[in-house]
């Protein structure tokens, strides 16, 4: 039986931090094993949100990359690769958009929350308004099966449904599949200072932080407010350093929760042993880094298979969609 | 010195007739010995109103080629290509939609009149909405100097224009130039019932009617509805077959005027005189078309060296874009 396949990505706008290993790529590469899965540098969707400041899209790329592959992704099992450099992205995308009503976008509740929120970018343009189509037309080139999503991209992907079950009906074909949501079961990761963790924030841990920068960050983090002497007892659900405990190490978090309520662990500790925990996480990790770094050129290779191996499927979607519209 | 560069297109909608051999084609035959004109068939344009029914579109591409050389388009002298043969013109569409401020699409003029006006195409999708914006990329791809446009069509010029200054500033670059609107002389031809000459409308005369038919289309044309007895005087202002004399034949249409207004010739007469114009105009046009249509190898051809052609200069302009957004 062949695998069914599964298609995600990341938006290259910075250094991978924590929040990624928890919210993705833990995840990735248990998918691996299990399905046919193809990753991708999200370049356009990048430059939807940077157009104005794309100094840093293609180093970003590269080191984004190499975190992918230190934290485990295997370029044998997956398809690893950047979008930009598959033109037939963009031209689904147009042909998407074709049959995709401008109210339906509008609407878009995600859309309206990011023109809200993101206060120093401007997001008011023609191609941010599309962001939904693009990552429809992400998903349907490779005819992916699922898409690993969590609750929050739950209408993009609906909005992907509602475009494919249009597109079928009409052009009278089953050239296309509504994709399922592959919920992730991980929560999501709270900053340092426990907004969410976010590079414009600066709460973050970064994948390549040494472990003096991690003992420091670890020792700024927020705790329970309510605590104020060792003595007194703690609330770990108001805490960030304890939501991390239970992140990373779910056997560790009960025996530590245990310790806070009844003042056997003052925060001092307890930020210690948790600044170690992660040390101890990121040093394999770390050390994959060194040695890929050293060898771009194989950095480079994977991403070309990757391309390759992309466009082979990616060509085939589009002549298909192209004899269904008589072009 | 090198010839300025023009790019003008046509949406393979359906059968050319007398409306384009005035509004458009008798112009590219004279631009194309002053400038180095690139003749597009806009075949994504044209899916931006046909998506439901793009079944004649390939027919139509065609044909419209044929007609054009038919009318003396030269392909030795200019660039006769097909709009999604050559991928570039949706990676500039995309680039520049990134920068394209919404509100500006919104409050085209056009775009509101055409939403008002067609009433038989779902026009409110999110590609429409962009129609502008490919039309920009569709100038800057290969950096025309001057576009052919009606007055009609200056709110669009101007959104490219509007584009260029953005893209130079926020690229500190000089890569593109504000494209020039180049003003065509012609008036617009009314239609058979003096409502604008439309194939939705069916009031054409089409380039491929027989002399029959055109005789019998002339005969049913609208004329000054005050004249009722041919001994009465005519008002040639108020008459489509005057305005027909005016498009045709500046010198034939003075003379005919004065022997209306002063009852020297009968509506019957004056209209079999405009026929036998009409057919006698269509004649060598037909006479080309016949052969050409027997060697659809010819036209292929053509357009793939266009398609070379235009894909030599949009290649070079996408690497100078993707330069300047780091990609």
């Amino acid at each position: 039986m062949t695998k069914k396949r599964i298609l995600s990505g990341m938006r290259p706008t910075g250094k991978l931090h924590l929040g990624h290993l928890v919210g993705a790529l833990a995840n990735w590469t248990k998918l691996q094993d299990e399905y046919d899965c193809f990753f991708m540098v999200a370049d356009w969707h990048a430059l939807m949100s940077e157009y104005a400041n794309p100094d840093l899209l293609k180093a970003n790329m590269l080191d984004n990359v190499i975190d992918w592959l230190s934290c485990g992704v295997d370029p044998e099992k997956s398809t690893i690769f950047i979008q930009s450099q598959v033109p037939e992205h963009l031209e689904l995308y147009f042909i998407l958009s074709l049959i995709t009503p401008l109210g339906l976008l509008e609407r878009c509740p995600t859309y309206k929350e990011q023109l809200r929120q993101v206060a120093n970018r401007d997001l008011s343009t023609y191609a941010f308004l599309g962001y939904p189509v693009l990552q429809a037309a992400d998903i349907l080139l490779y005819k992916a099966d699922s898409v690993p999503v969590g609750e929050d991209q739950l209408p993009h992907l609906e909005l992907t449904r509602q475009i494919v079950r249009k597109f079928n009906h009409l052009y009278k074909t089953t050239c296309f599949v509504e994709p399922r949501a592959l919920l992730t079961q991980t929560t999501r990761l709270l900053g340092l200072d426990s907004r969410k963790m976010s590079k414009s924030y600066n709460n973050y841990i970064a994948l390549t932080d040494t472990p003096e920068v991690i003992l420091k960050k670890v020792q700024g983090m927020f705790t329970d407010p309510e605590r104020i002497r060792v003595t007194d007892c703690g609330h770990p659900d108001k805490c960030s350093v304890s939501s991390y405990y239970a992140a990373f190490s779910p056997q560790l978090k009960n025996q530590i929760h245990q310790r806070c309520e009844k003042a056997m662990i003052g925060c001092t500790e307890c930020k210690k042993e948790l600044a170690a925990m992660l040390i101890n996480l990121l040093a394999p990790i770390q050390e994959r880094r060194q040695v890929l770094q050293k060898d771009k050129k194989q950095i480079v290779e994977i991403l070309s298979a990757g391309r390759q191996k992309a466009s082979l499927l990616a060509k085939k979607t589009i002549l298909e969609v192209r004899g269904l519209l008589k072009i």
